[in-house]
């Protein structure tokens, strides 16, 4: 056994198994980083589904349970519901255990969870930025967070050998870290993924209520670029609602600026500026190319989905 | 050769070489449509490009050359351009010939490419619902048309039999097709296509221009829904302005319902109403599903790009 595929955590609890939190199941056996992985579930019903995946080796009914002798606890839940959790099983906490999160906002994380956290007990927020549309614990896989990166965003005053730990927990689990302020990970957010996901609903939104054009014409002809903003726009509803409610101030000043913009092109379009759309228009194609130099998206057309060229 | 294999037109003309007229020359030569394709390009740097690719019989610098003794005529350039360019052909077009177009605006290219038709000739525009953000004739693939819908907008009067010649040729480029009134094409494609693109552009715009979160953050932390939206957003240009500045009317409307409801959804985060923003999400989920039903995108998640579920 290599240094580097050590078990990095004797237990490790699961609050959550949807698509998150089974993929870092999947990925923690891959990386043989936990010798046992619990999962809390608030149901028969969900435990039999995460039953069924097989990626925990304990599944409990009772929250105490399933954090009683955890290294690490991870709250993998809708972000709403994380206070809730944390008061509730943070009197079952092993002294010296990190508490950790993969939620997607920050700063209501760090309000909402960290009153909870026990004298003794460690608090490292994170956000792996990678998910797909699909949800449930069957959407789970190994390799979501390869090449993808992980925020972490530790209070003030967190043992740096705590922050330490989770930077080699995340790294082995395949994404590339970064620490950031709780705040400028909210502004930060709002703009690469909590704005896009709003206006994606809301385009699917007004298609679906425009009395001119049919539903069924709106699926046939989707192909024109609509179908793009379908995915994202069926993402998981409560956990972006959750989003929404808990990243308000950087969410509005994002769309405040959206909208100002839109403005600006709606003029242009009104008043035959072509001028100003052609530029626009030319500006955007080469942060494409930089997000494709990054490696974050593939250069392949349409994403690769449909047919190859012949060429 | 079988009745479907037998060449449809002796000679049909590209005035176009990029995207849509390079794949439709290579899909009409995998289902052998024509006998003799030629093209018309601009300038020697497109010639050379063009012939490098390799897909027309006959490259032209002059529009009287690439047009004469054609049986069917196709415009493909930016659809800003196309009245100057049937104006130029008017005069060399073989009596009984057809004229078509590929373009994204259908009323526009009725009140600019109408007039200049001769009596004799017979007019069938035409907009494959197809492409990708690539352009140029480097970009173009046999398969682009393949399970897409092709929408024709004939105006009154027009010969039966020249639009059910060109049901028949789109047919067997891959497509399915349909009738539409070019006035409801535009409003149609307003809202599958053109105001997507307007919402996609704007979106990376405005990530740009942000001054409290640097290009460099936008472009890492892409993966969280943005890169989806840059995708669409690396489009060409002409062609884009082109179809803003010439589809107005129907762009201006939906930009405005699009806007009234992005201002509902403002308001409910603001004032903390998370019903208000599940019941849009869970509705929108209801979108997606119909659209992979219909056949119309992959139902892998995150298009099917990078991994595959373990699972």
């Amino acid at each position: 056994m290599t240094a580097d595929s050590k078990p990095l955590f004797t237990k490790v609890a699961l609050i959550g198994i949807g698509l998150i939190g089974s993929s870092m199941a999947h990925a923690m056996r891959r990386a043989g980083l936990a010798a046992h992985i619990s999962g809390y579930v608030r149901s028969e019903e969900t435990r039999d589904r995460a039953k069924k995946v097989g990626f925990a080796n304990s599944l409990h009914l009772d929250i105490a349970e399933a954090v009683r002798d955890a290294d690490l606890v991870v709250l993998a839940t809708p972000v709403g519901s994380y206070g809730e959790l944390a008061k509730e099983f943070a009197p079952f906490l092993k002294q010296g255990a990190i508490v950790t999160d993969v939620g997607s906002v920050k700063t209501a994380v760090v309000r909402d969870v960290g009153p909870h956290v026990p004298e003794g007990v460690h608090f490292v927020p994170a956000h792996p930025i990678a998910g797909t549309e699909q949800s449930g614990p069957e959407a789970g896989f190994a390799e979501l967070f390869d090449g993808r990166w992980c925020i972490l965003t530790p209070p003030p005053g967190t043992d740096p050998a705590a922050v330490e730990t989770m930077k080699t927990f995340w790294r082995r689990l395949g994404s590339d870290v970064e620490v950031m302020d709780p705040k400028h990970h909210d502004i930060v957010l709002a703009i690469t993924s909590h704005v896009p996901h709003l206006i994606a609903y809301n385009i699917v939104g007004t298609a679906d209520d425009l009395e001119t054009v049919t539903q069924s014409e709106v699926i046939k002809y989707s192909a024109g670029g609509f179908r793009d903003f379908t995915r994202i726009a069926a993402s998981d509803p409560t956990m972006w609602r959750d989003v929404f409610l808990n990243n308000r101030e950087a969410v509005l000043e994002v769309l405040g600026r959206f909208s100002e913009d839109l403005s600006a092109l709606q003029r242009a379009i009104r008043w035959g500026d072509g001028d100003a759309l052609f530029n626009l228009f030319t500006r955007t194609r080469a942060i494409r190319r930089s997000i494709i130099d990054a490696g974050q998206d593939t250069a392949a057309p349409n994403f690769g989905r449909g047919k190859k060229p012949t060429q």
